[in-house]
């Protein structure tokens, strides 16, 4: 891409070129589109990012985003509060509120362990989640779901975590995996029609 | 798209999908990005986009962005400086510049005359560039060279401003159209490859 006319505006755009995904040429077409807006929203927007550091919270409990100490999730009391789902990053956490077929608790682990990456036990919400259930604090804790990617990080990090859950009896689950609904089974890898079969269940009528 | 967790991130990633191009989707992942990062460097893009609005100038000569009054280009003393370039907007001047194969100076007009969204002559900076001509202020005009789209509000702006710099003997010219260079003729549309013809040139031994 050629020199800008202006540093402000190729400061502008080497900024915005670092959001994940966004190249030069997107970024000077948003720098571009933000000098034709007016003053008040560009600032409106900023804020809104600066806000994003400022002003957000982790919910105590489950360290999933919240505007409050305490997430709406956990506070409320319609959730089966002895059911906690782990999840990677709060993006799990709305892939699977999506669905609106699951009523309990969530715990953020913020990653997996990852030694590649530099990612170890104590960079994640492990030894919280091991105090929940260890103490019963803020509810006691029935069944924990590991609900963490299928990799080798995910493996490791699922494995991990039910060696240091076994000693208070809590049951440990992990999601079903297997051809996805409405897929054909030609064209599935043999890994996952594979599990389909082994964790195959009973017909129901 | 699900409700998400917090309000904060809700109008951040709202304000994010203002951007041309982005939807809720990415918005989302953007917001999910600053969220990891540092304060420090989210105030910096925040910054950088809000000097877009308050510190970047528009050369009082020629309307090109730039950091100061009078833009580089404007004020270089290699440039030609009785040769000046219509252009829509900044972009066309960046494009331009790109080619290096220009060496006049440039007039933005911010956008052409199109009544259907409103633009009128009198937004956009063309009584600046009459009056550049009439008193060849800051520099004498020998030739405007008219660049702007070939579209009907382009064609209609090429029209109304040549009828204005008429008085003035200036020299007006436009861009070459044809066939680009290193396109077949087989697929070069019909209005494309007729204006290659009939703009045809003196073969270069």
């Amino acid at each position: 891409m050629t020199d800008l006319p202006s540093k402000i505006l190729q400061t502008a755009v080497d900024q915005l070129a670092t959001l994940p995904g966004v190249g030069k040429r997107s970024a000077l077409r948003y720098a571009l589109f933000l000098l034709g807006r007016d003053e008040g929203s560009v600032r409106d927007l900023a804020d809104a990012m600066v806000r994003l550091k400022t002003d957000l919270h982790r919910c105590r409990h489950c360290h999933n985003l919240s505007d409050t100490e305490i997430c709406p999730i956990c506070a409320s009391e319609k959730r089966q509060r002895g059911l906690v789902c782990v999840v990677e990053n709060v993006q799990d956490v709305m892939a699977i509120e999506n669905t609106q077929q699951y009523r309990g608790l969530y715990h953020v682990l913020g990653g997996v362990i990852s030694p590649i990456d530099g990612i170890g036990v104590h960079d994640l919400e492990i030894a919280s989640l091991v105090d929940r259930v260890a103490t019963g604090n803020p509810y006691a804790v029935d069944e924990v779901i590991l609900a963490l990617p299928t990799t080798m990080e995910g493996d490791t990090t699922n494995y991990y975590i039910n060696r240091l859950l076994q000693p208070y009896g809590v049951r440990v689950t992990t999601l079903a995996r297997g051809v996805a609904v409405g897929d054909s089974l030609e064209y599935a890898d043999e890994i996952t029609l594979g599990r389909s079969i082994a964790n195959r269940i009973p017909f129901e009528q």
